[in-house]
């Protein structure tokens, strides 16, 4: 007899309340979820909190999913070794951090000159990207998807006013990622930092400036309190992705509900995450403004041309290397391709024809 | 004794697969969704569909949606009142056609000079949006959420160039919406047909312009066919939500966990909706333009301001109007009000940065 014959005639259906719920116990599947983050680090580490949180709920307490904070049971820059060979269930992190396992990863992240947030998700599901996200990382055991991104990020933090592509050339100046390589074309001499170490190196004088995020983010480490020229646009990193992955054995022994589950929580977050950024970024610009002297200052033309050209020497080697580099840059070029033009006349030709009429 | 126990003394718990599966029957939901589209219309259609297979996949199959297209339970035009009375359980439509319900609606679809679809998710999120979008439905027995968005649209087409404000008055011009309201401060003529209808009234030559969303959409009907001249911003509607919404009583009486299933399902399909716009728009326009001897063109400075002008009369109306609405209008403009300067750094910051250094 099937289970489900045997309950009805056992007269247990019968019971169920009108409103359909949760009605037995099953076998709970337990997951740990491992973080690059602090517990609860505002901005990513809140983020991986609500995707356990989410993961739980959707799954209609299916899957219990009990995070562990960078450190509790690997290190934060461990989690997608530990996910890999099994010894926690999924992570939440970004693909940058992941370059040493294939340059391809950390264009799932972020392009200089690329996309934006909802351009990635463009990219991702109608642009082949998500296929190849897919192909890749089944190549170390994982099913990946995005789940956040923290939007444009801004250029930088500047003890001095930057006047031309001359005046970065020897600057001591943290970043990460493709944008550091940029950087490093451009004559800087880029450190990979932390956030707090990237601000206790400013302060002694060991760097001459820096990237980290955004205003909401930055203003937290304090990174204002020593430089107070702050760069926009940050074309290094146009958008900068969060991501979940889940080991490829546990995500393939899931019924198709608790996949859409695992999929759905990935993907409604991923707008949450974005516009916190957006809100918190804004307010966070006026107050710096408004209350640290911060002067906010527009990379001037000759230095993006020659960021333009910096990011096209480093995309001259992703296309040079392995296959699989190869194939996933030449998918989201073709996608930036696709919208780089429409984007102006649609997406910022409303927020520049807005802001034009309001005077801001 | 608790089921729970019961089953597990049983010695059910024990007999479940490794790997956590619905298990037995319960009752299940059967939900009628009523949609404003013709079944499988492309766009708002297909996102409909998909929404009903998605709500029925997360909820593990304990809620069962049905779709139903315009007039096959109730006319297209008549799902929010058949929601609202629990003819049917749902919906999916766009906030603009309730205006006559109450004109604080309007605001949650699109506004002229205001919220790109990403901006409004923050509204919804981050600056009391989605309570006031909670309290408005909550009047008629609804719950509401967004689930889609078709980006910023675009300006209309037209028969001849437009040089100045004074080229719009009295053009018979289709548009809907708050955009319509704020073209008729413009002193045009307007008209709210459907795609079809303007169609037809342009080849009739009882219309001289019209705009109905952008490029994909647009050329899907025809209208490069009869006018040539295709003017960008659309900022008459920089974003434009999809909605859906669900009979009151029916939401109150979910677990939390289908609750979950509901909300996810359409915060998950916002940005696949968004995305499919954008990538279709992006390759139609290309098109347009190379086969069919299109004229793009940005709207004059003089016009956008005329258009600003236009839309402040819009909104002091709306300012002056009942309770509710005066809210509403209040609560948008000041979310628009923080963003709308930080995202020209910031998105429209990238955006222009990538295409000037492409030269697209």
């Amino acid at each position: 007899m099937k289970r489900r014959n045997f309950l009805r005639t056992a007269g247990i259906g019968a019971a169920a309340s009108a409103v359909a719920a949760p009605a037995i116990a099953q076998d709970v599947l337990q997951w740990k979820m491992v973080t690059a983050w602090p517990k609860n680090l505002p901005g990513p580490g809140v983020a991986a909190q609500k995707l356990a949180d989410r993961i739980t709920l959707l799954s209609g307490g299916r899957i219990e999913v009990q995070l562990f904070g960078a450190g509790e049971l690997v290190p934060g820059n461990g989690v997608f070794d530990a996910v890999s060979q099994g010894t926690a269930d999924l992570y939440h992190a970004v693909p940058s951090y992941w370059g040493s396992k294939s340059k391809a990863i950390l264009l799932f992240c972020s392009q200089p000159f690329g996309l934006t947030a909802t351009e990635q998700v463009g990219w991702m599901s109608y642009g082949g990207g998500q296929e190849l996200y897919d192909e890749v990382y089944a190549g170390f055991g994982l099913k990946p998807f995005l789940c956040g991104n923290s939007g444009p990020q801004w250029a930088g933090w500047f003890r001095e006013p930057i006047n031309s592509a001359e005046d970065l050339k020897g600057l001591r100046f943290r970043s990460t990622g493709l944008a550091s390589e940029m950087c490093t074309k451009l004559g800087m001499s880029v450190q990979a930092l932390s956030g707090g170490e990237m601000f206790q190196a400013l302060q002694s004088g060991a760097l001459d400036a820096g990237e980290f995020i955004g205003p909401w983010t930055d203003a937290a480490v304090g990174y204002q309190q020593i430089a107070k020229n702050y760069y926009w646009p940050g074309i290094g990193e146009p958008g900068s992705a969060e991501e979940c992955a889940v080991n490829l054995s546990s995500w393939e022994a899931l019924p198709d509900d608790l996949k859409a589950a695992v999929r759905a929580a990935c993907e409604s977050l991923y707008n949450e995450v974005l516009t916190e950024y957006l809100t918190n970024h804004a307010r966070a610009l006026s107050e710096l403004v408004a209350n640290d002297g911060v002067q906010v200052h527009r990379l001037p033309d000759d230095v993006l041309a020659a960021m333009w050209t910096a990011a096209g020497e480093v995309y001259d080697e992703l296309l040079a290397g392995d296959e699989t580099t190869k194939k996933v840059t030449e998918s989201f070029m073709a996608y930036r391709d696709l919208i780089a033009g429409y984007q102006v006349q649609s997406e910022a030709g409303a927020i520049n024809a807005r802001a034009a009429a309001m005077g801001v």
